[in-house]
């Protein structure tokens, strides 16, 4: 059951300022939903169609499950085809930077990111790798916009995401800062050591001025033919991928 | 000058059997437009906004521009926010298998893509990594989609796309076939050596059974966290630089 009130809340919750406001977002999808049930977040509501419910035998004994229909889905959704199953979530209390697991590890650290996909898809690629944190500049895309949610897979309700000033933030930090520049040492000729920041830049504009100057490490992924560039989120699993394989070797 | 009949036929190329039926595609944006005015295919028409054309003297000694309004552009443009200019292209005149170009080198083989956004972005990256060619099977969503195209970044103009029955295809080629899985060697352990298919499958399914039966060496992304799996433009990427970094080692 879902009122026409709880519709209209729902369908605010697509917009950001309501999101914030509230301290609410939308997980839409099985896997996804469920990885939020079993993680620390607090579940507002979840909303599901009739023939999930048989499947989420387990799940309804820890949250309560509000049956819709398709049409009522359709409505609070936020994809153009839903998946059955939608939570409303809140907010993470603690969301300051923990700098406990800055030491002895690689943390990411986006500057200016803008579109919610590369964001959503550096979240899931940090996961895999088993990074724990990513810390954004202010004015990169909220980790809770739908489109970043999507693109986790489930991943947002594992790594933690810190919005900060870069700046102050890099002027006080002990390990190395990293950065991902189109020139610099090559990647492949890069020993990483045990700790250090990824700094990634903005999709057009990369790297700010102002936080260009604390860079110690320019690093390169080596161009081998003619694109100009590389998508962010790329150029974030190649990185990942690096220093792993630099820790294991 | 754009007439009511182009501006409606340049809007029906925002569909697929348009775009097939007439063998043409819209490609958005200065720097894409740039790359595909220099590259081997044919330009049929260019439609950019009055501001643009002072800084376009050099492209206007070899293709007419169009000058169109920004409202005229808004309704034939693909894009939420128009980027000024936007050109037809030709469909290329070649599009089979050059088998050349599969020998000495590596390819990349896609089976079943559905996101338009990621078969860009594997382009793009293809061309950063100077990769030539990209194999897909026949489902795999179509490479002139504008969703595709603008994940591209100009690369399209430079990578060759065929599509293909995969079976019948593999079937047939000399050279080892790896695959993207989730279970099989290290890809941090793997030598290339310097000829190779790599294959990678359907964002939701993975590699086909039609197709599994050829893999001969299944390589994995070794998993250090939680996530379920990688974003299949991301496992190519990694795939990609593992490949030119076992080159250069």
């Amino acid at each position: 059951m879902i009122s026409k009130s709880q519709i209209s809340f729902v369908k605010s919750l697509h917009q950001k300022k309501i999101r914030k406001e509230y301290g609410l977002f939308i997980v839409e999808g099985i896997k996804s939903v469920t990885d939020f049930i079993h993680s620390d977040y607090t579940i507002d509501a979840i909303f599901c169609t009739a023939n999930l419910i048989p499947k989420l035998v387990n799940l309804s004994q820890k949250v309560k499950l509000n049956e819709i229909t398709d049409a009522e889905l359709k409505k609070i959704s936020t994809l153009s085809t839903p998946q059955q199953i939608l939570a409303i979530i809140k907010f993470p209390v603690e969301t300051s930077i923990n700098s406990e697991i800055l030491n002895n590890t690689f943390t990411i650290v986006l500057d200016g990111i803008q579109d919610p996909g590369n964001l959503g898809t550096i979240i899931r690629t940090a996961d895999w790798f088993g990074f724990k944190q990513i810390i954004c500049s202010e004015d990169t895309v909220e980790a809770y916009n739908p489109k970043t949610v999507q693109a986790t897979m489930g991943s947002l309700s594992r790594i933690k995401v810190s919005y900060t000033n870069l700046s102050a933030f890099l002027e006080y930090v002990k390990i190395p800062v990293y950065g991902a520049l189109l020139s610099g040492q090559s990647i492949y000729n890069t020993d990483f050591k045990n700790e250090g920041l990824i700094v990634l830049g903005n999709e057009g504009n990369g790297i700010s001025e102002a936080v260009l100057k604390y860079i110690k490490q320019p690093i390169t992924i080596p161009r081998f033919g003619a694109a100009e560039s590389l998508n962010v989120a790329i150029s974030a699993a190649i990185f990942c991928s690096e220093i792993k394989r630099n820790i294991l070797n």
